[in-house]
């Protein structure tokens, strides 16, 4: 088999065959295939996509098995993760993980870091003074059977293959592609060992996918093409056209966090990790259910054929959501949710004294609140664009080797909608430097339209693709 | 600027600016844009195509100016040379080159090597013993002005950005774009120094192009673009569908070569060796005329509007034609084109005696006729598996690196349309071994279709592009 045969036929539309699939993958891995053929392949791909019946499954599944996957079935209970496609000021995996595993289902989550406008999980983890998200694969497997919940890095045992293909496609501009970008993600997330995932696709300004048909499409194909490989899969589409909350940054996310834990935070991010934290819990039950089945199956009794369709009635289903949304309000208000978050904390190193004192937080030298310099309604507020006014501020990177500053970040006063009188404070900015302030503060005032109408909200979550 | 940006930019559908096409030309040749970079921008141009009238020519701009570009200015005469897309059989350069500079039309020509089933040109001289192909640029320019023609490969000197690019398009499965193909011969060839080039482009189950459409595409393109950047070119597109000639392999086109420079040879081979030497002297004449147009402006008399006309009419222009192949049958005739080829020979290091004693050149260790097996008519030789019997046989390359065997080859007996009866010869193979023999005949048999009508032979020249 010659990789110049494998690109020619993709070139022209042709099906490649899970054999040739898995040679490409194979030869990405072990570096047998040069840099260049792939980063044409994968142009070809961005031109012509991927068969989602025969060619996604087979690729996804050699990426997935190009490293290690780990195996959690030992561990009793459903294991099920969460992911973003990535937005601004979206720290809902903070208060979600612990919520999620105090209410008895399992969180083995590997996330990732921040890279231009938008954050990562693994930066605003590390903002807690001794938190390490680098634990070896058995503690991680332990602190699940154990805790309920890890959060770590992507390791290099975990598919090398998309590791090594990503960082071609970030040089090749072929990352917009809804089958390279579906089987990258699932193919990291598939290799935990999770039964199940739920996916927040975002959308609008502020996200990967501008369009709502855009982000429909890859919310169809990746819940798609992770039931093929027999893994439980579903989507919800949130807006991102403004920032997640008011906080963003990364001590300030964590900030914002730890509210939501305590019962309170503002209701948009508890309303996003509640909807999420639905999703999970009920993943979780038709995993068990699915467990269940199987061994009615075995004893000669029926299989899930008529059970799961009664419990997925559309009425069973809205009661199944709201014992859920329950269980989950209670976790928060008997504070079971914190606590774990605490427990997680102290297992990984970090000071879970946060949870009590946010003064333990790391504290930007330099704080400075930007004023409005006129009145108005806050019009449209650019996520984008406060996502850039925080790396400005050193809360992110511009290039992947960038350090990033835990303290620096900003937290808005007001958001779309609000009235705004000359002389109020828009927001706060955290920084390292007065230099760093002014840049954050451009940057911010860009970001901001004040009009003389309050514009029509979008509804949190837009739908539901499963 | 950042090659991510130019790729993104053409893989939407964006238009580059002469810069940006420096830019990645430049980074092309000093190594500062990463192979893979290339690789995908190449994927990119080859769904989205480059814009004629901005991309092209800043584009072959950049790539001729990569390295050095030959000056021959101070050689009196216009300097035109051929370019053929490649075909079987087809050793038209080496009567041609001899018989056009006996004309008085200088010919600098830098030739390439056969690679799959064409052969080239490089390999057919050097199975005349002794001649070298690598000569310095000054004694290629010497041998320009006093002999009137040198035939050399090419050098590192010339166009290194395309051979860079060339060696990646035929490992990404990228060299099927008009717009690349049409700048890396152009590149090459501009870079030799010539006012005008005549362009034979092949049609047919033996060449790159298989339909006329394509290759007229291919042509237009290519003689717009040489005219973009002030060189004549007009092209022929003739028909490859079975081999040119009766012989395949290097030492046997030689010999059939040289037969045509003798005033003889086959009907075909001498046919579009005129053919294209017509346009060859026709382009010479326009170079000249522009010279005199130009002094004519300079002296203050009308530029070569009307005069050009004239001579452009249909009538002028077939009174030219008619001229142009007399004094090529001329030289056919009188010897002058043979011994022209005979001073090149010599002037290159070559055994001349070949010219008179064709004994001179390398014979095959086996030989061996193929015979019919059935009687009836010669339906169908397809060129391209032809190709392939002369590569088994030993005389062309699977890769760029193996060596070829000078007096491998073949040599037709029948071909397309004539009556074959049972035990009749069909060709005589020339190899080192019975295993390449056997080699050989089973691709030719392959080649070759008997049926019961002869079949409409198509016409040699096919169209012309100017």
């Amino acid at each position: 088999m010659r990789a110049y045969d494998l690109i020619h036929k993709k070139r022209d539309g042709g099906r490649l065959s899970p054999d040739e699939l898995r040679f490409l993958v194979r030869g990405t891995t072990d570096g047998s295939v040069a840099d260049e053929q792939l980063a044409a392949f994968l142009m070809a791909v961005f031109f012509r996509g991927m068969d989602a019946g025969s060619e996604l499954p087979a690729w996804l599944d050699a990426m997935l098995h190009s490293g290690r996957v780990l195996d959690l079935s030992a561990i009793r209970g459903a294991k099920v993760d969460k992911h973003s496609t990535g937005g601004v000021g979206d720290k809902i995996s903070l208060p979600l993980a612990p919520l999620v595993a105090a209410c008895g289902v399992k969180v083995p989550m590997v996330s990732g870091r921040g890279l231009g406008h938008t954050g990562g999980t693994l930066d605003k983890l590390e903002s807690i003074p001794g938190f390490s998200v680098s634990l070896s694969i058995e503690r991680f497997t332990q602190l699940v059977d154990e805790l309920g919940l890890c959060l770590i890095g992507q390791t290099a045992e975990i598919a090398p293959a998309d590791r090594k293909l990503y960082a071609l496609r970030d040089a090749t501009a072929t990352v917009e592609s809804i089958p390279l970008i579906a089987s990258s993600i699932l193919s990291k997330k598939l290799a935990e060992g999770i039964d199940a995932l739920v996916l927040d696709v975002k959308v609008g300004r502020g996200a990967f996918m501008k369009s709502r048909g855009e982000a429909r499409e890859l919310a169809r194909t990746m819940v798609d093409l992770s039931k093929a490989v027999g893994r439980g899969c579903t989507a919800l589409l949130t807006a991102m056209d403004e920032p997640l909350g008011y906080a963003v940054g990364n001590a300030c996310e964590v900030r914002e966090s730890i509210e939501v834990l305590r019962d309170g935070g503002p209701a948009e991010i508890r309303e996003l990790t509640l909807e999420l934290g639905i999703e999970m819990l009920l993943a979780g039950e038709e995993v068990e259910a699915g467990k269940n089945g199987l061994l009615a199956n075995q004893n000669g009794l029926p299989a899930d054929g008529s059970r799961k369709s009664d419990s997925n009635s559309s009425e069973a289903l809205a009661a199944r959501r709201s014992a859920a949304r329950a269980k989950l309000e209670r976790s928060l208000a008997d504070g079971s949710a914190l606590r774990k978050f605490a427990q997680l904390i102290e297992a990984q190193g970090g000071d879970a004294r946060v949870c009590d004192e946010l003064g333990r937080l790391p504290a930007a030298k330099a704080v400075r609140e930007v004023r409005a310099l006129q009145s108005g309604v806050l019009a449209a507020m650019d996520a984008e664009q406060v996502g850039l006014a925080a790396v400005e501020l050193g809360a992110g990177r511009a290039r992947k080797e960038d350090a990033v500053d835990p303290a620096a970040g900003l937290v808005l006063r007001k958001k779309s909608g609000d009235p705004v009188r000359a002389g109020e404070v828009l927001a706060e900015l955290h920084g390292a430097s007065e230099a760093r302030l002014d840049a954050g503060e451009r940057r911010l005032r860009a970001a901001i339209t004040l009009g003389e109408t309050a514009p029509a909200k979008p509804a949190l979550v837009l739908e539901r693709v499963a």
